[in-house]
């Protein structure tokens, strides 16, 4: 299972320095997160209050190999990975477009599924572990 | 009634035109917001989670007069208005600290009390009505 | 002349009061003003700088109709004019999609053109102008 | 060396699920690199710029403790790390504070000092090698 999303950069993802804030990789990442989500009929704000979930990022990492500029487009490549009953983590890949693509940043973040109500962890809801690709 | 917040402008603020990005002059103006109501004793969240209120902005505007870069200093200074038993606007300016000072901004915002079981207008509960000025 | 964009509200644009925050719906219109300048060939930072320009926004006012969730999708419509030979003013729309469609927000900006070397208002270049629809 | 910075969390650090964005937690940190450099004269933006330098991030990594709320009030705590002669990192943690005081987060930046002209690797210049702690 993997899904793309693509955009372009724009003023509000830079910074001073001319380039996309750091930061901002990784929340370009959650919007390709909230997408895939979607897509796949999870939509993530719904599904969770109705499944009494939340699923805090537990961890994030991130390399930074390109800086990207204002009107780049970029395509943000995401595959979930099982980790245990409760947990996954989801690897990404933002790739500026154009002749050649060059891969700007890989990112990794590992996603804890938790009762909202019991503040503890709980197994992955059923449509979850499937888009997980739980076995 | 009038209230200052000073800090510096941050990379995050600015964007790729080198300067705090336009939509920024408002963030930076609502923390100011939240800075006074704290000081008040009125702690947003709490405060209006106790009260069952959401008091979202109706409206805004806002004038840009000059630039502000990484590392400036700026002034916040806000002075609240009543406009009705369930309304009231802030009057927000911002200035560039430094020899002379600059002003960089003025922006308005116009807030309505509102109930957030019922979802209509409830009159502004006491403390908030003392620290808007009315009468 | 107009133009519409079209995205899904993500959690980076909302804030703890479950909702966009206010200053993001600026945000939102300056992408769909990005979006609308790359559509028509001006995209906007390569354009810029090749012609020594800054289009500064100098003014925003904005009307929030209705709060947007994460998930919700909008549409974002605009509609330049013609303010003299130096700026220009644009009119913006979100709509939350839907049945039936509602206005989430109105907002318009006021940009003017500068000569980032001089610092001083300059008229438009002629690609601009024809976008903004001066005669 | 080490360094402290205070602030309130704000509405606007916040998304939709109540509590700070996880791409914040890495902009609060930036903050508190920022204020370091400051407070060390070392003010970022022109001190770059006069010694043609740029410091991209290459990595980053955090580990989310705690979730944290509009109008908690942090403390970001930073201790840089040389790692080559072109090359350090900086190790922030983010404590809530509070009767007990909570740690909320762990974040660790590397920076690679670049000359901007030259688009390649240089020496820290001295002053910052200084504040890195080089021998």
């Amino acid at each position: 299972m993997s899904f793309a999303y693509s955009r372009h950069i724009h003023f509000r993802d830079t910074d001073a320095a001319g380039v996309v804030f750091f930061a901002n990789y990784l929340a370009l990442c959650h919007e390709a997160y909230e997408e895939a989500l979607a897509a796949a009929g999870l939509e993530i704000s719904a599904f969770f209050s109705a499944n009494d979930l939340l699923v805090p990022i537990a961890k994030s990492s991130a390399e930074y190999l390109r800086p990207l500029r204002v009107g780049d487009r970029v395509r943000i490549t995401l595959r979930p990975e099982p980790l245990s009953a409760n947990s996954f983590a989801i690897n990404f890949e933002i790739t500026r477009l154009g002749s050649p693509e060059k891969i700007a940043a890989r990112v990794r973040t590992e996603h804890v599924s938790t009762s909202a109500r019991l503040r503890e962890r709980v197994p992955l809801p059923a449509p979850l572990a499937a888009w997980v690709g739980q076995a």
